[in-house]
């Protein structure tokens, strides 16, 4: 089995050194041009990672900061809780968008006891983390099992070309654990044989789709096509999307779904053009107490050179070069907030539902206990 | 006056030499980098600069294709209608979807006379040419005097802050000769001390917005942004644009408005939003015997290789670098169909009509008699 294959089939976060000394992740600035792997063996390096975007995808990043948590602690050679709570407080400053983040660094706070020894939190954290983890891969497949039973119908109502499947940015295995979120039911359906073809928004300014959903379906033989993100409206239009499925990095409580810029406008046009348009997500990226995703949700502002300039391989290595004049400013929105009136349904691990308060609630009834 | 102050003056393309001997045009695949100017000295330097990309935006297209017939009459010797009509058709296969190339061979043809001599003829064809040229000049004048209003409304309702704009590619002098059509009324506007602030789309794959619309409007001191493809719905969402401005690379008899692909989807956004969408267009650019474009338009597909790549500026050079997996394709559809419905208005050299075929008749109506 080749290096990348054997990725694939480990995830993008795995243990690595004795006894939880080291977890490691691909590096995915590299990607798809190099595969390099970094290791995370401090809070700091976590901090890094999340910020630098060396991981992404909310998923993966929460349990990076899972682990940052433990290493926080195992570092720190502290076993109160200010050490944790400052580390917390550390790494939910990363990326604010990144609801997962929240929850993954409260769930490590929530099982430190002060009346435990060291050894005994630092155990109960490692296990949190890597439950965190696991958790994180039965989400995903669990999205992936429901979301199959739609591409299925399609591609039995019209068995005369591949099923024609469009997705912005990467929900893919490399934004999550394993499988990924909005690429669950694709890889699904892939490993049961119904032919796919996925149009990937290249997903400026950072091109998520073009270089990682891009190398993660040509890794898993998934026939793809790269689309410039200005597309997807012709190709709906034309017949030529039966289903778009996107990731979400937070979604509210009533359904509005926060996902990587440029993705409400494939919402518009999905629903001008009567076409499903499907948010998959694990209910760990729900922010229950957010209604108005489009009014709430604070927007993260990138830096513009992300826009100013691009990266790509010049056939050595990686290089970034400036696409705007030089007396020009540019501005980077890193996410939009789709309503949820332009969302056909959420798929999560525990089903499909509306997204509305009563759909999500119709699921997830424990979370509107008062 | 600097080298580029001057070329903001002369327009994007002029004439050069003795006796009609040569025609210059900007390089536009080297802006915003670097300025190059090409000479047009026969209908295969007309070919190539159109199909090359050399220039580009519908009224432009069909200057260039003008003084390619005059050039393909003086260098051929010949002085019969075949040889002209041979030099149409293959100019008219440059760019199957800019309708002014067929408009501008077919005046070109017009004036031709089979009684006439030569010399009479090419005096004929390059008067022609030359008319053609300052009509688009006039036209897109027109253009901004009729938008214009529309700007200043906009300042006088709210003084608070420069009047936002939103536009998406190249519709500037670039891409006509002077003014634009699309900044005409920014450009009138700026004139007139009104503050605007202009939103650029960079307009993957080519980037017209970020490499020309961002020159054009930083030669004329005109403040601007450039974001991605992927914003403006972001930005339309939290009242951070007060008009959309685009062109139009062919306009059918309804209304329905072929743009850079990519248009559509702003489209959907501003009607999503309540917020102004115009198209300016000179009616050269209107193709009266054609209805439905969403149906009828064909779509030029082009290179797959600009979108699995880019260009910019490395420091030193244009350089062109992947984006893209090796074993990944990518497809480039490179117009969209904007339909009628969510046209606020067209801003014609005629003035500002519903994108309708009666708003349409209103203003030409001697194009509407059978």
């Amino acid at each position: 089995m080749g290096r990348s294959r054997r990725i694939y089939f480990d995830g993008s976060i795995w243990f690595s050194g004795e006894n939880g000394s080291r977890t490691e992740v691909i590096d995915q600035r590299f990607l798809p041009f190099k595969t390099v792997i970094f290791g995370i063996e401090s809070v700091e390096d976590a901090f890094y990672a999340i910020r630098e975007m060396v991981v992404r995808g909310a998923p993966l990043i929460g349990v990076t900061a899972a682990f940052g948590m433990y290493f926080a602690l195992k570092n720190s050679g502290c076993n109160d809780l200010k050490c944790l709570s400052d580390a917390a407080d550390y790494l939910n400053s990363s990326r604010p968008t990144a609801v997962n983040l929240f929850f993954a660094t409260q769930s490590m706070l929530n099982v430190y006891s002060p009346q435990e020894t060291r050894e005994n939190n630092l155990l109960a954290l490692f296990s949190e983390a890597a439950t965190i983890r696991q958790e994180e891969i039965n989400s995903c497949r669990m999205i992936g099992e429901y979301g199959l039973p739609m591409i299925e119908e399609i591609w039995n109502n019209n068995r005369l070309r591949p099923v024609q499947i469009l997705t912005h940015c990467n929900a893919g295995w490399l934004a999550c654990v394993k499988y990924g979120t909005a690429t669950a039911p694709v890889y699904l359906a892939h490993e049961k044989g119904i032919p796919v073809h996925v149009w990937i928004d290249e997903t400026r300014p950072r091109n998520q789709g073009a270089r990682l959903t891009a190398y993660e379906l040509g890794l898993a033989g998934i026939p793809h096509t790269v689309i410039p993100d200005n597309a997807g409206g012709h190709l709906m239009q034309h017949g030529m999307v039966d289903m778009v499925i996107v990731g979400s990095d937070r979604t509210t409580s009533n359904g509005d779904v926060a996902n990587k810029t440029g993705t409400y406008l494939k919402a518009l046009a999905a629903t001008d053009n009567n076409i499903p348009f499907y948010v998959a997500l694990p209910s760990s990226s729900i922010d229950w107490n957010q209604e108005d995703g489009v009014r709430n949700i604070l927007i993260e502002e990138r830096s513009p050179e992300e826009v100013a300039t691009i990266e790509g391989w010049n056939g050595k290595k990686i290089v970034r070069i400036r696409l705007i004049p030089g007396n020009s400013t540019a501005a980077n929105y890193g996410f939009d907030v789709t309503p949820a009136r332009l969302v056909s349904g959420l798929i999560t691990e525990r089903g499909i539902c509306n997204a509305s308060k009563e759909g999500i609630a119709g699921l997830f009834p424990e979370k509107f206990v008062h």
